[in-house]
């Protein structure tokens, strides 16, 4: 199969064309996505991404884990199945109706004349009621909440962006105990499900800086997710605009939260790697 | 460029055909092998391998780590190369005469009529002297010699293929503590230069099952300089024959210890995984 390799932000994507009845040929797609996924004895992504006509939109996307599961959506994935659709001049742009398990999401690409600068997405309402989060204890919102790990006391803003976060404003976020501090606070008491822990630097009132610690998974480059919940704490708590760049190890994303809808919207960049044909059998 | 990435019992590499002055294009070496080998950026492989004209034998093969270095040899690299040569037409086989700076290696297709079912690679002679592993005490060769690490006494055969190795044999492989013994054999105070650690489970005198803990890598799908030293240390034990396949993690190698010459075979897989195109120039 003809693929092409995408990244936002470090999270890495092989990107497939099956229109046109070529998801036929693809077989059992959490097996390919198992194989095609593998570092080393595939391409190597942390997903695959299958393009299919929709009946109710101008595509579908559906995506797939390196362990052959299947989530609702991907902030960062439907950056570059956006871009891709639009390159390969499946869609005409720039508002694309996708197709996805967790719904309709319309991401919009950011034109520099022909050149795609970014796109932006609607990440929908972030959930302040401490039970949606969810969160134990009393009040809503959740701002600066004490929550002490190792003896010492942190001040938490904790929002859901459909996952929940727990987001500390630090001095210097190079210095942040995010590998210890981080997984202390995931699995605290107060977060029956767990939680994403955000260390946010204010560098002025437009811009942050974070740091992330990935429930399940440990401090990664970039989470869409918490980017924006960083922005939301950053105005619950009066440090920051509703607009804001928020600085990732990988590069940039550029939240909104706006105030006509509620809606908070992600705008950041989708990247070509390379290019290539995966053989659907193997040797 | 347009490349093929092959994998050798899971250690992988980008192969990229430099001849006919391509090699200019490329650019500044070490910086492309960052890149390429980037596995979220980049192609992801542990290795760039380029295939390079020679005065002295058919093709010079180049090999560059992820951070740009360049080590003078690589048996799972060499078996890539030769496949990847003889596929593309670039020499007739079976065997090749390949430029590299450990000296001229002369990897051997072994074909199945035109299928590569694998390549032989001459590993050169094992060195059983103590000083030339190096290992500090006295007498060589170093048979079954004590090694007490947390209060337990192993006995390790160690044999330097280039690069020094303790074999241990125990009664299953797959309960070995590999992951706690290994890395406090491989800074063992015998060791002065440290240490690759083997664990070898006998099957039978033609058979062994290897689980290896490389130095300064950790526990790896397969070590080739490995499995020749598990096979050195079963003939000096009188456990194995001359003639034997080791099984890893990823797949077999078969080594033979030559009466004749005294120098150490390794016979295994090369395996492509795809091709495509990567550009040589970041968006």
């Amino acid at each position: 199969m003809h693929f092409v390799k995408m990244h936002g932000l470090g999270n890495d994507f092989v990107l497939v064309n099956a229109l046109e009845g070529k998801e036929k040929a693809l077989g059992d797609l959490p097996a390919l996505a198992r194989r095609a996924c593998h570092r080393r004895f595939g391409i190597g992504a942390d997903g695959l991404i299958l393009v299919l006509p929709s009946a109710r939109a101008d595509l579908r996307m559906r995506i797939f884990n390196p362990d052959g599961s299947e989530p609702e959506m991907c902030g960062n994935g439907i950056r570059c199945f956006a871009r891709y659709a639009y390159e390969a001049g499946l869609v005409r742009g720039p508002e694309i109706k996708v197709e996805t398990l967790a719904g309709i999401i319309k991401p919009r690409l950011i034109l520099n004349g022909d050149q795609v600068a970014g796109v932006r997405v609607d990440m929908g309402e972030p959930r302040l009621e401490r039970g949606q989060i969810p969160m134990a204890g009393e009040g809503s919102p959740v701002v600066e909440e004490p929550v002490t790990v190792a003896g010492t006391t942190w001040r938490g803003t904790c929002v859901s962006m459909g996952n929940p976060h727990c987001v500390f404003f630090v001095e210097d976020v190079e210095r942040a105990p995010v590998t210890t501090v981080g997984p202390a606070v995931e699995n605290h008491p107060l977060f029956p499900q767990r939680t994403n822990v955000e260390f946010i630097e204010v560098l002025n009132p437009g811009e942050l800086k974070m740091r992330v610690w990935e429930r399940g998974a440990g401090e990664t480059m970039a989470c869409g997710t918490g980017a924006c919940a960083a922005a939301v704490a950053g105005v619950l708590t009066g440090r920051s605009n509703r607009e804001v760049t928020v600085h990732l190890a990988a590069g940039d994303l550029q939240i909104e939260w706006s105030r006509k809808n509620n809606h908070v919207y992600m705008t950041g960049p989708a990247v070509e790697v390379f290019r290539g044909h995966f053989p659907l059998h193997e040797e």
